[in-house]
């Protein structure tokens, strides 16, 4: 039998081992190891401690064997056995995973399309990538088009829907989505550049392959999901369904204090998702420099024998920090820039490019990683 | 146009109010308020600050008002729209939201059975309710069968997997679930009491919906879901596709440190959930009592026009304390004890009897309330 390696960071100042040994139970077979009297659950599904260590004063690492074979290849499953009850406890974070590589594999083998894909769709080399948001939400699907457009005719890579647009009244999907598509369709047109429109994915699975629908019959091939909403069985149904789209995930709901943003990636990754974004340090959330650096690392890493999926940096970023951000992740990036480009108003376009261009001359500088 | 009302905790020494603003962007328009130029987004989509006021020290309530257009009648969105970005700051919980009455009853209008239901399910008039629950995960279909029939001999009302019981090879659903429902009828020809069997549900909503054709085959009508797992937009399609089924709520990964679980509860209660569980105080979660009682609070109150919901108070619970839990939430709930029975061994149906008379006995001496 195959064995997941969770590591747990638990704050407290008392005995770390009892605590380890009760999320080893808690996370398996959720009774006393000693009512069970079945020698197949005893020695291959309940979890077992690895390690525990100090690493700072009042904080543990604790490191448990959980039984592959409870996971079957059900990724919502995953996030239960890793941590469903454990969740409930406010001095326990879930750091890390080590998923055996058949598992990985069961699980859905990771991004299809990812950092190749994605620049592939947009005829970009090596160069970082670009990206904007539509919003506000509240705006109706001709006003929302009319930016779409805009932001393509400054040739960015990447047009992505803010993850607040959903079915609403005053823009449902069915207007808002053909509306932009054409937006952007128009402004390629001009361009020669092959600008990829992006729409959030909200509601069921069923409502979602409705969405899906209309996202292929207007020849698009990029969407955004929310996995923390969307729950993580659903979105690996998606990722098996639809090979030919590339998928993005947005951290909503993702309460990233109690399940560590890198490892989230990680699974996120795992189950084939192709782009991650997260907030950016130095923006509106509280992200540390060295916590975006190991997501983009969870997105990039070859550890995992994965294909590589494009760590989005976001969340209150500027152009005039487009530089700085590319110094700090190198090339292999996509910059999300929305707000700072919308407040450029009628000159959006111009902004667009402005920020474009410094993208496209500033990876041309960066040495190959 | 109508809105909801969130209350957010903060814990901060800082301006309190510069943060409900960033607050009410983040959770509405995502962008800055001075680069919208539509009327309409500025009056019925931007959030709104209500009041900020310091509840204790480093501690402030915020309430700040989103727009219910926004949300549709999705509840994922909803969930989007209430903590989507904001759940990324380490130092906020959203702790409670009212809906205005037309958006509860778009999004669910709350339990078809609830209380009322499960008690006429196993024919209880005005008594608490009982449960145990089917683990360790690992044992075989015929184990786990064995557990059903003699938990019903011992006369429980409900017996529900364990959620870490979910599609795997050493004990699929499609011969899981007959077998342990086989294993209740045949305890119940005996017994004469109703005792119900409830599958946990999982994996994707298709994967749930063949497993709700079983379920449905073997002539059960309730079930349990994890809404933070399975995503609540699909829940929501259960529970209007299932009309018949009686719905559990599992809290498995909720992060309850972070949504509080009252808060929760009210949400789940509002899409039509039936029963909550939730790791009672005392147990092997950090739950204070003044916690459990306003999340029972927000299962049974009247306040929000629906039905009441069953509260289901569980995690390392013991047949000693069944007098104590009654005391603390009366007659209008229900007992879960797993473990504490299952470590009967042989002497399951005995335990589980002894239980099932503990509690009959006190919700006759309990006063209505």
């Amino acid at each position: 039998m195959s064995w997941i390696e969770a590591t747990y960071h638990l704050r407290a100042n008392g005995d770390a081992r009892t605590r380890a040994l009760a999320i080893a139970i808690e996370q398996s077979i959720e009774m006393p190891p000693e009512a069970v009297d079945d020698a197949f659950v005893t020695e291959h599904i309940l979890g077992q401690i690895v390690a525990t260590d100090q690493i700072a004063p009042g904080l543990h690492a604790l490191r448990i064997r959980l039984s592959a074979a409870t996971v079957g290849d059900d990724a919502g499953q995953l996030l239960n056995m890793l941590f469903g009850n454990s969740s409930l406890h406010d001095d326990l974070t879930l750091f890390d995973v080590e998923l055996p590589a058949a598992l990985r594999t069961a699980l859905g083998g990771g991004p299809r399309h990812g950092l190749a894909g994605l620049r592939q769709r947009v005829g970009a080399d090596a160069r970082a990538l670009t990206c904007s948001a539509l919003k506000p939400q509240g705006l109706p699907p001709e006003e929302l088009a009319r930016l779409a457009e805009a932001f393509a005719r400054g040739g960015i890579d990447y047009i992505k829907d803010d993850h607040g647009l959903a079915e609403q009244a005053y823009s449902p999907f069915s207007k808002r989505v053909p509306a932009c598509a054409e937006g952007v369709r128009r402004a390629v047109a001009t361009t020669g550049h092959p600008s990829r429109y992006v729409p959030s994915l909200s509601g069921s699975l069923d409502a979602v392959r409705e969405q899906l629908r209309i996202l292929c019959e207007e020849g698009l091939d990029t969407a955004m999901v929310t996995p923390a909403i969307f729950g993580l069985a659903n979105v690996q149904q998606l990722v098996r369904a639809y090979p030919n789209i590339a998928f993005f995930a947005h951290p909503s709901l993702a309460g990233a204090a109690r399940i560590d943003p890198a490892c989230l990636t990680r699974l996120w990754r795992t189950v084939g998702l192709d782009a991650v974004i997260f907030p950016n340090h130095g923006g509106r959330f509280g992200y540390s420099p060295e916590t975006c650096r190991r997501i983009s690392k969870a997105a990039l890493s070859a550890a995992d024998n994965l294909a590589p999926a494009v760590p989005v940096p976001a969340g209150g970023m500027s152009v005039a920090r487009a530089a700085e951000i590319l110094d700090f992740y190198g090339r292999d990036v996509m910059l999300l820039i929305g707000g700072n480009l919308l407040a450029a108003g009628n000159r959006l376009t111009e902004a667009t490019a402005e920020f474009v261009e410094t993208v496209r001359r500033h990876s041309e500088t960066q040495a190959h990683v």
